[in-house]
């Protein structure tokens, strides 16, 4: 079809589904409570319309530091989600992006188009505006796979910790109990990690302490592996 | 930010990046020549302008129908290309779609605004209107990404093949040989396959023929898995 067939008024919007974790077991959204209509007052996925001359990564960028004072973030596009009725505004696209985050180092500060920024428990959500409860479920769903074949814990763990730790954050992102013996086999198979010294100061026996190789880390990042992470036994 | 900051004139398009298997070793893609201008004359992907209420899946199916004669394929969303110079007409978003067919199924008969449709073999492409070579690039890229955690072969194979055939078709997708011993004990392993009766009427040793799992087939695509392939080793 020509172009001239094609008189409508798209408007073009990104979204962010940023996931924090800390020390507790849930893994957490980033939500905005909304300042302006529609869906003013109710809670929703940061983002917002795209600028002219603005391509779409760094739109996304803006958008989240914008509304919830969130920054220096590594976001990768999601999904892009373009149903007729999404947006009662008319027929808006928006462009869905995604990132995992230490949310103790992202402090939030709600601004622009956002009355309120807070960290959710995926488990406890409110009522979400537009179709971002969809986005959610696609974000869910991605990240889920992303740690199967990326490394991940770089940004999220302190420089040094111990394997029960990156157990925990991997248990955490899949929402399910991991078995110990083959978790701690097959990701020193990795050769992602270094042994260093154990741990002091601490009540219990202490634990050997590993740090991510940055070189092996970052070959694994491009090229991917495949990392069949196995549950518990079941007894 | 508000809509009524949003003074621009969107446009948003589809592309599709279908990749085409027979029983030879390269993997094609199949193009078209583009009758309009822009770049009028030049090899494209197919694709084309979204339709006022049309939703992304249908618009892409569409185009690719109408101007290539492919239909019934299974597409799946891509990325979203959205950098400001990418199209000259002006700000053209395009939401890219990926599908391998076994092009044999699929004969092409060029339409609408494309000239010709024909299949090239990735190694040997012409040069590329717009962004086309980099949606290319990112589609390839997401293919062998996605043959380690999806079984593939359904579509592509007849009812009854052979694991030569299997391994074939992984090897033609990721551009490489595989080792021989390692491929079949892992794909038995999946138990997506049943061992049926030998091959008869063949010039060498009969092999075994074998049929997918429809079931688990569809388990597997669901969930995912992680499938470690192996190159073959060193000498």
């Amino acid at each position: 079809m020509s172009l001239s067939d094609n008189n409508i008024s798209w408007q073009l919007a990104v979204d962010c589904v940023i996931f924090g974790l800390d020390q507790s077991t849930d893994i957490r959204v980033l939500l905005i409570k909304r300042a302006i209509p529609p869906y003013q007052g109710q809670w929703a996925l940061p983002g917002g319309f795209v600028l002219p001359n603005e391509n779409l990564d760094a739109a996304a960028k803006r958008e989240l530091e914008e509304e919830t004072g969130v920054k220096e973030v590594f976001i990768e596009q999601l999904y892009t989600f373009g149903e007729p009725n999404r947006d009662p505004r008319g027929r808006v696209i928006s462009v869905a992006y995604y990132a995992l985050v230490n949310l103790e180092q992202h402090p939030t500060q709600a601004a622009s188009d956002a009355n309120d920024a807070q960290w959710f428990g995926i488990h406890d959500l409110p009522q979400l505006a537009f179709d971002h409860a969809t986005i959610l479920d696609v974000a869910i769903k991605r990240l889920d796979a992303k740690v199967r074949y990326q490394p991940i814990g770089f940004e999220l763990l302190p420089p040094k910790f111990t394997l029960s730790e990156l157990q925990q954050l991997y248990e955490s992102i899949l929402g399910r109990k991991l078995n110990r013996r083959n978790f701690r086999s097959k990701i020193l198979k990795m050769g992602i990690l270094e042994q260093l010294e154990r741990q002091t100061n601490v009540a219990h026996r202490p634990a050997f302490l590993y740090q991510f190789n940055a070189q092996k880390y970052e070959e694994l990042t491009k090229q991917g592996f495949e990392f069949a992470i196995s549950p518990p036994k079941e007894k």
